[in-house]
């Protein structure tokens, strides 16, 4: 069904009808000026994600339903890094005609499981026409107990440094629906083979917030000292946390979580490992600090992993390798701005795509 | 200078340095995760708009400036038409790679006015790479106390319908600045003329969001029972708050406030100035309703018409016209996935652009 049959309010009023009220906080939801919420025994906690297509995703390779919960779900990996919890969304979105309505139904299908499996409740939003692709923008409205929000900034000399999960998987599963797709190209009866990639390519397509580590945090009564989680690049992140917090670190190379199909996959494409998992982003894991006294009881949470500790400033950021040595960790990050993910679809007037910026030419290399 | 040479996180440094925090509610703007505010003895309302270059706007005759402004002032509209005051906004951006970091200091000096006027702190946002024009995403935070909300649903019959400022005029200003971009294709030299139509233009370009109007009706003590702020056209605003209310309503032609240049342009351009005050859009008016007994204070309000009154609702939504014959109202609005705006852009795939969707079609013409 074309867009244009149902018209803006109709559209949104079919998207939208599927989308109980589940929190106590959301008084009113889609259908006025502005959404209602109360928050009187806690702090609000908003953050805002842009999505664009081409930019952020290939929709040659990332199904809609998939895309939808993403862009869901990686808003609230925001607000879990605070120390809160996701409780509403907006979704501002751009369609250009080549969309339909089932297109657009297969999104919120998407962004409707995310909801569901995080307990979201969906407010508002904006539905618009676009002449260049698909344009998602979730702004995503949380809450937390006030000494429960964790900022970036309170890091501290000797403080442990923790992740969660393991990191470069889904920028290597990003390589991967790359080189496939390179490969399909001109094919329409081609069949892409992921065998052994399976968990690379999840991590690209259908990442998770790290709800659960939250939880164990409360639960064992870690409060951590500065935490964020990571979109960018543990190393861009890194530098986040040791700039606001006026501190240096030292991350071990031979302890900074990887899983064996990430190293496999960089070994078939001759990617240095440690790289791709310091730069490669958009692992949506959590990045966090805690004092040295909680060791013991970082130690009971699963999948969490001690990679290093807190320093002076004057020591600065680095990485240590497995020999000793140490290289100055660099503020690369995924930086779409620069456009690292571009090569292979910048625009010929582009300032995109330069050399630097490809994970190769990381000076933690 | 090009915006790679900054960087995403440089760039953001630079465009938000100088915006101060000026409310209390605000704890942490821009700089983490997500922004954390506090409101304990007020609600939260949130709105979001998303505006996409040649659909919403058209940089030939848009100065960057005013269009950060506009972003801006068109969200706060929304909050102070929930009877609401706007405390923070979210800023993402997409830019192409044709905007220089001039441009972008420029819009920000929009969007940092706008946060002045309207009292209103910058709290986070996503900047990004475009590859399509700019994209501009804006969601506001407000805040209001639980009696000052004002939704669209509560409007009863034999209700007075109330309408601030005049309609119609940005509509105009919008075609006077069509006209001028058709009439200077390709002559470089070419001085656009817009004597006259100054109000349209201003309309057009740097709307306000009625402050004023909510500051008015506080001090009179009047509590409207519906309202809603006229984005997509009167006539479209007045069938949402019927429908929600579940009423009719009559408004009469003779009484729809025009300011006379948008009358003059109508003319020129041999269009139904009715139908453009009823559908033309982007007025940032406010539509409310109050009961009966709030006449002589509504009438003590600078700036207010009585339009009409809402009716029981198997009566519908009409326009009584001036030789007394009723039309049905039409809920056409500003529709930008049906492109009512885009005759002249749409792609040529398009499902965009119908006849039916000019103001000229409409039933109450």
């Amino acid at each position: 069904m074309e867009i244009s049959q149902l018209g803006e309010f109709g559209l949104i009023d079919r998207l939208t009808q599927e989308f109980p009220i589940r929190n106590s906080s959301t008084l009113k939801g889609v259908g006025d000026d502005a959404a209602v919420m109360e928050y009187k025994d806690t702090r609000v906690l908003v953050t805002t994600d842009l999505l664009l297509e081409n930019v952020h995703f290939d929709l040659t390779y990332v199904p809609l339903m998939h895309l939808g919960y993403k862009s869901a779900v990686v808003n609230f990996s925001d607000i879990y890094a605070m120390g809160g919890t996701p409780r509403q969304i907006t979704v501002g979105l751009g369609v250009s005609s080549r969309f339909t309505v089932e297109h657009l139904e297969q999104l919120y299908a998407g962004i409707r499981r995310a909801c569901e499996i995080y307990n979201v409740d969906l407010v508002g939003g904006d539905t618009s026409a676009s002449h260049s692709g698909l344009v998602i923008s979730i702004t995503c409205i949380g809450d937390a107990p006030a000494d429960d929000i964790v900022m970036r900034d309170g890091a501290k000399d000797t403080d442990l440094i923790c992740v969660s999960g393991d990191l470069g998987a889904a920028y290597m599963g990003l390589q991967a629906l790359e080189r496939e797709k390179v490969a399909s190209a001109g094919q329409s009866d081609f069949q892409p083979d992921f065998a052994g990639k399976e968990y690379l390519i999840e991590r690209q397509l259908k990442p998770e917030a790290r709800k659960d580590i939250i939880g164990f945090l409360r639960k064992e009564g870690i409060h951590p000292t500065a935490m964020m989680d990571v979109s960018d690049g543990l190393s861009s992140e890194l530098m986040h946390i040791c700039k606001q917090s006026n501190t240096g670190c030292r991350v071990y190379e031979d302890r900074i979580p990887i899983d064996y199909q990430t190293a496999i996959m960089a070994e078939e494409l001759n990617m240095n490992l440690v790289t791709a998992a310091l730069n490669g982003g958009e692992d949506y894991e959590l990045l966090f600090t805690v004092p040295l006294t909680d060791h013991e009881r970082i130690k009971k949470i699963p999948g969490i992993k001690l990679i290093g500790h807190i320093t002076k400033p004057e020591l600065g950021c680095a990485l240590v390798t497995r020999d000793g040595a140490e290289i100055a960790l660099k503020a690369q990050g995924w930086n779409s701005l620069a456009g690292d993910r571009e090569d292979e679809t910048a625009p010929a007037d582009g300032t995109e795509g330069t050399a630097e910026d490809a994970p190769g030419a990381s000076e933690a290399e």
